[in-house]
């Protein structure tokens, strides 16, 4: 059988990466696939670069819709990057019955639904192992390692620049800042860093794996996100003294009336798996109801641990070729016709436990209070660290650990708190997750 | 379409689970799969007993032959355990044109090479995700998720009741033979404990993932074993001093002229992951080419997870089922033709580092004396440590750890100093791996 010809759409890290490992490991992936995987054709616009690292080996264009389109390509891989663009290419290709592989996850959390519906009408497959958690099998394990499940929750680390940030800063004791410009110095940050120190990356990611775990369409608009641009050495510390590490999660829960689906910092008790995975390393949990908590960790960036989904992604659409469309593991795991429309919460109704930091005035009455207020919202408090004081100061740091409460209801006592005339500075909320 | 068929063999702790799931998940699983998936036939010796299990929902028979070549069974899973009669069943099952699902390792790593020659002869499927690592889709990521990659190493805690008892020897100072009793009146340990404790139980998963991994067949009996029931609670002691964890380590890594494939305790640098896996949680680290380092952990056994990976077999074949068997993942990852005959390397030429422990007479120049042996067999040293004797004690522990070396030449090393009449009793040898 002729070798699967492969079209390659942008040949920067990942795509470098990708056509390296295939050519390193053909005769491998050739004995486990049955087929060869050959790449025919790549773009990128600086040709002569391109020309550089592919030798004769693929022919090399600079229009990637030439790649898309092109009839002698049976697989385009798009690896530009982007949204709009990307949506026209992978369009395109998948027009003109190509099947496509993706590591794009902006492209699919936005237009996730628009892709998944022109590929089934075509009769072709859109494979996006490489769009999540990077080398790690995550997308494989919840379409078909866990079928068996109800999910009830995953929560991953999935953004490994924050990840190495806020390992840093507990390591080390910095601040958010110099550990950054650190991070930007050794090439774990981009220049431009905010989509992912302001946790877009991580939706993105995290909206692809709750339509995946839950059948529901994927829904970035709904995520709630929050980044760790404003997290303070204070809290990582304080957090640590109180038996927890913080980690940026990505988490989405199925709840009785609709989907939790948010991007935050999140205290993690320090003994569990996922708070020791470090640097610049993912790490996904995943709990089902029969399994009960499963963890999945790995590189969740970089050339070759990318080009390795995107590789099994290779691999799994040569094998069904030729095989009838109603064979394949379906886009987002469940049939389309059996999706759900179950709401996505907005985060009022989100259910966790919290953290709190208040700077008070140190003086009688203040503790009682605050939780008093907390009683009053019929807010149960698990843990309470009030630092000592030093000579002479005449405020400190209160930290309050609540157990699990309705997210409006502390908001409407984190209001009243706030107005106290002894809460002398904005109160710190940060939410907590057991992941039993 | 109408539901696939599944018949029964075993309705055990497993089988009962699987029963269970599948009907307490039949939406979730047909909404995933795209049809039902209905057991039809269950086979127990106490039929009554099984009755009681199933109700009316599935046909209840004694004989598990029955099961295995009913004419409207689809697909047999085989839940029974043992080695010659599963092996009679699974062939018979495979004889009549069934697919098999089954949990069973001891039948795979003994007699894996002849049911997957006749499955393949068939045409029909034996998939067995349960035999390794429970509910944890580990078959699925070496077969499909890696298949990138040149896989260079394995490494799994792949026996639960083994962790369980290290954890306990460790958090608790206690000696195996107390924590074996503990595990029994828990239930994590069996009445006749011997294939858990000494190995055997987590060879044949090692062997299993061995295959895998690279492309060989199943060999069982070049599997090096050994238990965790003389492993003492001062050596753990000493490990943790040093820095390291021990855990019973299943460990196969692909070498210039052949296979590592061995069980053994196993020091691991305290920091890993996989060295903070504990009580009867499972965890396997594959290191591949592209990928680098990646983590799978869950429970390794127990109802409802083992009757996930069952399930979850299901609904691959399910997909499947109608499918041209050249489409379908082959059984050892790699195609029959493609196997390769890379032997399994002999235990002399293993390369690992090690953990020496000696009592050894308290007066000078022992130490020059057992490190001058070291040196002359060209094995260098990465650590020492000498416990300090107490008052007027004449002996003392030597702990030696030394860089990677090859097995032979540790073992001729150790027998020139277990000839010391310094060294006053047998020289404790444990393996080391970084798992970097």
């Amino acid at each position: 059988m002729r070798d699967l010809q492969v079209g390659l759409i942008g040949l920067g890290v990942v795509g470098t990466g990708t056509f390296e490992v295939l050519r390193r490991n053909q005769d491998e992936i050739r004995r486990r696939a049955g087929r060869g995987i050959a790449v025919r054709m790549v773009s990128r616009r600086d040709v002569a670069k391109a020309r550089e690292i592919v030798g004769d080996a693929a022919e090399v264009v600079a229009d990637p819709m030439t790649v898309a389109t092109h009839p002698e390509i049976d697989i385009v891989v798009e690896l530009i990057g982007g949204v709009e663009r990307a949506r026209e290419l992978v369009l395109a290709a998948i027009g003109a019955g190509k099947h496509v592989v993706t590591a794009n996850k902006a492209l699919l959390a936005v237009h996730g639904t628009e892709i998944f519906e022109a590929a089934r009408a075509k009769g072709v497959v859109v494979a996006f192992e490489a769009a999540v958690a990077g080398g790690i099998p995550i997308i494989k394990a919840l379409r078909e390692g866990l079928t068996a499940n109800r999910i009830e929750w995953l929560a991953g680390i999935i953004n490994g620049t924050t990840n190495f940030i806020l390992s840093e800063m507990r390591s080390k004791g910095l601040d958010f800042g110099s550990v950054l410009a650190e991070a930007q110095r050794l090439g774990y940050a981009e220049a431009d860093p905010t989509f992912d120190i302001e946790g877009v990356d991580a939706a993105h990611k995290a909206t692809i794996m709750s339509a995946i775990a839950f059948g529901v369409p994927v829904q970035f608009s709904r995520c709630h996100v929050e980044g760790i641009s404003s997290l303070q050495a204070a809290d990582i510390r304080y957090a640590e003294q109180l038996g927890y590490r913080i980690k940026l999660l990505g988490v989405t829960r199925r709840r009785q009336h609709g989907i939790e689906l948010r991007v935050h910092p999140t205290l993690i008790p320090a003994t569990r798996l996922i708070a020791n995975v470090e640097g610049a390393m993912n790490a996904v949990v995943v709990h089902g109801d029969a399994v009960g908590t499963t963890l999945y960790y790995g590189k969740g960036a970089g050339a070759e641990p990318t080009a390795s989904a995107v590789i099994a992604d290779l691999v799994d659409v040569t094998r069904l070729h030729t095989a009838d469309p109603d064979h394949r593991v379906p886009h987002l795991a469940f049939q389309p016709g059996a999706m759900a429309d179950t709401p996505i919460l907005p985060m009022s109704e989100v259910v966790t436990s919290f953290y709190l930091r208040l700077v008070v005035a140190d003086q009688a009455g203040v503790l009682a209070r605050i939780t008093g207020i907390l009683a009053e919202h019929d807010i149960s408090i698990d843990a309470v660290l009030q630092r000592e004081s030093g000579e002479g100061e005449r405020q400190t740091d209160l930290i309050i650990l609540t157990h699990d409460t309705v997210e409006g209801r502390m908001d409407a006592a984190l209001a009243q708190m706030q107005a106290l005339p002894t809460v002398l500075a904005p109160i710190v909320k940060l939410r907590k997750e057991e992941l039993k």
